[in-house]
């Protein structure tokens, strides 16, 4: 054991008190903090049947404030988790953005409106509500989906991290140990928890960056008088969610890079009372001389504000003096700034201030054993809305494949995409916060001439540029085993040499991929598959792609089938299709032989034929619509591209930029990310990408699962009436 | 006491038994039956605010088979109440119809394939669920609109019900004494619930028609030997939905009338395994000689298969031999009408089988204190999936009337509309089901010649209006003093004597109503409203017009405001506002002096300028947007009808037929039927529709409600910052 890595406050406390031999066991993923970010992570772990727990050392939810803004791509999570309905009924939907600077006469007034999500981008927009109902339903969710193995133990304080690195390359070990100690329900409950039942303001500044220790410190000092109970806990994987503070990048030993700067911002939930015409749109206000402020509407009558303090300076430490903010200070600068128009409140929900500043993780993992996410990785300014959204997404992104990894199913390189993928985004995240900061706080400039002055116009296309990188649709990943793409990887990816070495083999040329990528020009490799209606060949219904694929960890082969009419395609169709189900195929290889063949790798076909036209059973290969001895064919798999009745044209060949006639195939990874687009012709390319990120069985050792591919026709028959099975459905 | 009914079987128990004195209470509302009929009275009841009970005699939900099909209106309906999401997120949406026939060689195929839904009825389609799901939503939304004051009580038995006929014209009176039994948990549990978690099929035949007498019978014999608690209410008002052998019915000495005919279908619910090309669309399948079959598929991979059973006839006494229905039969039967495709199951849901027969209840209430719904009134076969729709509607329709009655916001005599509304639906219902039996359990005629066969053109056109009829949008109310319309009203209502005599004075000659009607042509008054989507005038988001009716008592007026910007037509909107927002107005009359401007009567506003052209508080009446002081203006109740930013243009006023420069005033019943149309300027007609039906306080008695009006700039000035209030928001 070369790498040790112990919480300096709880060291020693273990001995002293040791009264019985504390519990030891085994757990394949270990989640430390329930946040956004750590119940994503355990989302996933649901979704993928994994033996996993997740702790945080606080004893309650949040209820109010904190981050609200949930972009498209995020409730297209949701959706594909089975929660987004929840969040669009009950979330506020923004829809119109107004720039509010000043006149000639130095009076603010509404120079411009935008759309708050670009147009097209998602079939959902972007939100607000507030985390606390977010986290409410990730914590039903991860309860449905895991039968109820799975939920979030609070009052559990991580104490020491062990990393075993003899072990790091043996899949079956289980190389981290955590010494986790449960603390009583008194001592685990944070001051904002504690009070907001009462009829007293939440204010947020506890978990503020103006706050230099947060309650953890308190906790820790705690155990030291009243320990709780210790117990040890080795894993296979460690994801670190415990936000700007974290502990387990304290116990890494990583550092945040990064600077402060000067502004500092308060934030206010108010029910406002105000004659202000755009309350109910989010606004950027520049006010000539007293600052910046930032109008979200949210649910329930509420805005929230983000105003600008230009009476609080930092230090000559560069911090500020929290004593001095209070909500009457805050709500005096909001007042000015908005001035002529009048702003007032009764009811405020929630307040808190901040230092604006921008700071990203060194490294986001150790070994590909331990990895962080969300804010113990990277921080910025919450303006942007992205805070809560980013967060999630790193997890979404890292979940899927340490999950996959445990099962078996991915070999363990793959995790390495993780930083390339993700430290990636953090990294533009904090240059653009970091522009956009300075434009937003910066005074409007007068006139042409006044070179100190924000260009209200700059701030404009910047606002428009960060409203598209907002929407989280512009995440295109890099060449990886997992992402056959072309340019160079270390470009696409973090810069970090750590990453590059590993995946540099993974590149395809240029020019075959940019043939490949002409196939389906609208589906670029590496970005979230975009959603379009297709009717469900066997009962007409219109689905979004998107709804067909669920967060469940199975790969998908999205056959975009073409004219399955013509003979020629069809002969093209059938051949990928007999070669699919060979035994030696990696769909074959890779499917257990007690699983059915979609249980790895879920095969969609989208047609191009009118529906009315063509029959399921007819005119598709056996493997298109597995048949099962017990539940018949599946006639869920197989959509044609085709007007709906009830809800319009989807013109998904179209709308993919792919050939109606010849179609392609295209490989979806769990999370929606496409990760390779090929001919149908081309099945030793598909092969090689499955033979690249997948830990396939030798040919040979291949599963028999012949079984599933037997016809209808074979079915002996049966007394009919007479009940055989009883199959166990469950309704969401 | 001159109507006096007691339930025979309980006679007799009472003394015998009598330990102690029974508990004795006043309710508002009793309601017998918690099927949906039973649960949508309860739920106005929990929406409304109301003193309610809701009593089953089953101590047990139904958890499988029953009623499954789900109508668009319906799904409208349960929007209202605010559960259609769940519904639409977890029902099978039917699409498509296929007819399958006889070729000239005697073998199905397909002949023709029809969307399920009429294109274009509504925002939803056609469903499938089962019912144990619906009153599971019903239950929950019950529960939350009551704040848990409205649960089912289970178990508990009507024995007597006695209307005081010199108490019926008293508002305050409680004229209904039911006695109620309560019988141990035991006792109430019917069969199919106590074998549901076996792996034993459930069977539905304890409800069927086939049965002489149902599971009552049983618990009133157990009832003698074990009475359970007996208790005594006082009701102002009863609603009987307790299916098609109500005791309510029974109990008030009313009949069903109708007769059965010799047709005998069987019902399962199974996961098919065939090669029948059409399994997941619904299907109307004639064979040439072995009877007919319906598909429904449903979700989870069922289907439900209606199957008629030529091999079982009805005796001479008109009743068929249940001991030989059998699953087998009934399988048996299905196989040989869809052969030569194959059919077969291994896991089957439930089943059961019924007689065709069609009869309705002679009439709806007794003295408008007692009223049946649902089965009790009107039973017909379930092919047609109305059985659930027609019953729910019949209480959406009587529910909000007895509670706005009950609250004195409502004349008691528009209680009669309901037996003139809703009897005259039955009569249509049944009417047509006659029809369609006949037509689809015929043998399909062999050619031109064939006499006796059935001439399949024919089944299909009467199928196509059976689909509209099924869809509930050809619902069309006729005058009362709820529905502001011209033409004969006994023949637009039931045709009763009874109901007519008390609504004759409401008419408007056919001249004046043309000329109201012209002003919305595709509003017509009657019918409910139809729903487009309108941007919320002061964040842009784009609403459909229903989802801002929601089933909370209220009558809306929505204002057709017309061009805003033109000051001619803005003086005609202030000189309206204004006179509604006068002391003496209809408007602020009937509003309780403790209570909102918008809490009897809702006023939505849908102009027609460009919305960004338009401002809410510089161009609207300050009551189209009414002021709270704790909570500033209200920014709901203001729409624009332009183009959204995301979901398209609703063009409200071209798809209501309503003129853009001029607009129109509309009312809309607490339940979304159109009850007025008229001009702005006729505000005299308007005020003589609520003084119709609203319990209004004579002029002079008005309430002081000025202060809501008062603007924002007379706001006194608060020290920002101090939290004077804490205001409790509930999230649904």
């Amino acid at each position: 054991m070369s790498s040790v890595t112990t919480n300096d406050h709880a060291n020693g406390t273990n001995g002293t008190n040791g009264i019985s031999k504390p519990k030891e066991s085994n757990v394949d993923v270990l989640i430390v903090g329930a946040g956004p970010a750590g119940l994503m992570a355990a989302a996933w772990m649901a979704h993928c049947g994994i033996n996993a727990r997740i702790v945080d050392k606080r004893n309650a939810k949040i209820f109010t404030g904190q981050a609200d803004g949930i972009t498209c791509r995020t409730i297209e999570i949701f959706d594909s988790l089975g929660f987004a309905d929840r969040v669009w009924k009950e979330a506020l939907h923004l829809q119109e953005i107004s720039m509010w600077n000043p006149n000639a006469e130095g009076v603010i007034h509404r120079s411009d409106r935008i759309p708050d999500t670009v147009i097209g981008v998602s079939r959902f927009q972007q939100c607000v509500l507030n985390q606390g109902r977010i986290e409410r339903w990730f914590i039903d969710n991860i309860k449905k989906y895991s039968n109820d193995t799975i939920s979030v133990e609070r009052g559990v304080l991580p104490e020491s991290l062990v990393i075993d690195e003899s072990k790091v390359e043996d899949d079956d070990a289980y190389p981290v140990t955590v010494t986790l100690r449960t603390l009583t329900e008194e001592e685990a409950t944070p001051v904002q928890a504690a009070t907001a039942s009462k009829s007293v303001v939440s204010d947020g500044l506890f978990r503020s960056n103006l706050m230099q220790e947060d309650d953890e410190a308190d906790l820790l000092r705690k155990t030291q008088t009243r320990p709780g109970t210790e117990e040890i806990v080795h894993a296979k994987y460690v994801i670190g969610c415990d936000g700007a503070r974290s502990w387990t990048r304290r116990a890494l030993g990583l550092e945040l890079e990064g600077e402060a700067t000067d502004y500092i911002w308060g934030v206010m939930d108010i029910i406002p009372i105000t004659d202000f015409p755009d309350i109910r749109n989010r606004c950027a206000v520049h006010s000539a001389e007293n600052g910046s402020l930032m109008v979200i509407p949210r649910e329930n009558r509420m805005v929230r504000l983000y105003i600008q303090l230009k009476e609080v300076v930092p230090d000559a430490s560069g911090r500020a003096d929290r004593s001095k903010i209070t909500p009457d200070l805050i709500f005096r600068a909001a007042q000015k700034i908005i001035a002529p128009y009048k702003l007032d409140y009764e009811y405020c929900d929630w307040w808190t201030a901040y230092q604006i500043g921008q700071r990203i993780g060194n490294s986001f993992d150790v070994h590909n054993r331990v990895f962080l996410a969300g804010d113990a990785v990277h921080t910025h300014s919450p303006k942007a809305g992205q805070g809560m959204n980013v967060s999630m997404q790193d997890t979404f992104n890292l979940g899927w494949k340490v999950a996959l990894v445990t099962k078996g199913i991915c070999k363990r390189d793959i995790l390495a995409t993780y930083q390339s993928e993700r430290r990636r985004i953090a990294q533009d995240l904090i240059e653009f916060d970091h522009k956009f900061s300075r434009l937003f706080s910066g005074r409007p400039a007068k006139d042409m001439m006044d070179a100190e002055g924000i260009d209200m116009e700059e701030f404009k296309r910047a606002f428009m540029r960060g409203n598209m990188f907002a929407s989280g649709m512009q995440v295109d990943y890099g060449p990886s085993n997992l992402v056959v793409k072309a340019g160079d990887w270390c470009e696409q990816g973090d810069r970090s040499e750590k990453s590059a070495k590993l995946l540099t083999e993974a590149k395809i040329s240029d020019e075959k991929f940019s043939k490949k990528q002409a196939l389906a020009t609208e589906i670029p490799v590496g970005k979230r598959l975009a959603s379009f209606k297709v009717l469900s060949q066997a009962d007409a219904r219109p689905w979004h792609i998107q709804e067909r694929l669920k967060a469940d960890g199975r790969f998908r082969i999205v056959l975009f089938a073409g004219n399955i009419l013509s003979a020629q395609q069809k002969a093209r169709v059938d051949k990928f299709c007999a070669k699919l189900d060979a035994p030696e195929s990696f769909l074959q290889r890779i499917t257990p032989a007690d699983k059915a063949i979609d249980s790895v790798i879920d095969i969609l076909t989208i047609h191009s034929s009118p529906r009315r036209d063509t029959e399921l059973l007819r005119d598709f290969p056996d493997i298109l619509h597995p048949f099962d001895h017990h539940l018949g064919w599946d006639y869920t798999k197989v959509y044609a591209d085709d007007v709906s009745y009830h809800e319009g044209f989807g013109d998904a060949y179209k709308n993919y930029g792919v050939d109606k006639e010849r179609g392609c195939v295209v490989v979806v990874r769990p999370d929606q990310y496409v990760a390779y687009v090929g001919d149908i012709d081309d099945f030793e390319d598909l092969e090689n990408y499955f033979e690249g990120c997948l830990r396939l069985p030798a040919v040979g050792v291949a599963q028999d699962i012949s079984i599933v591919t037997e016809t209808v026709s074979s079915v002996t028959s049966k007394v009919a009436g007479e009940v055989k099975l009883a199959v166990r459905l469950v309704v969401e």
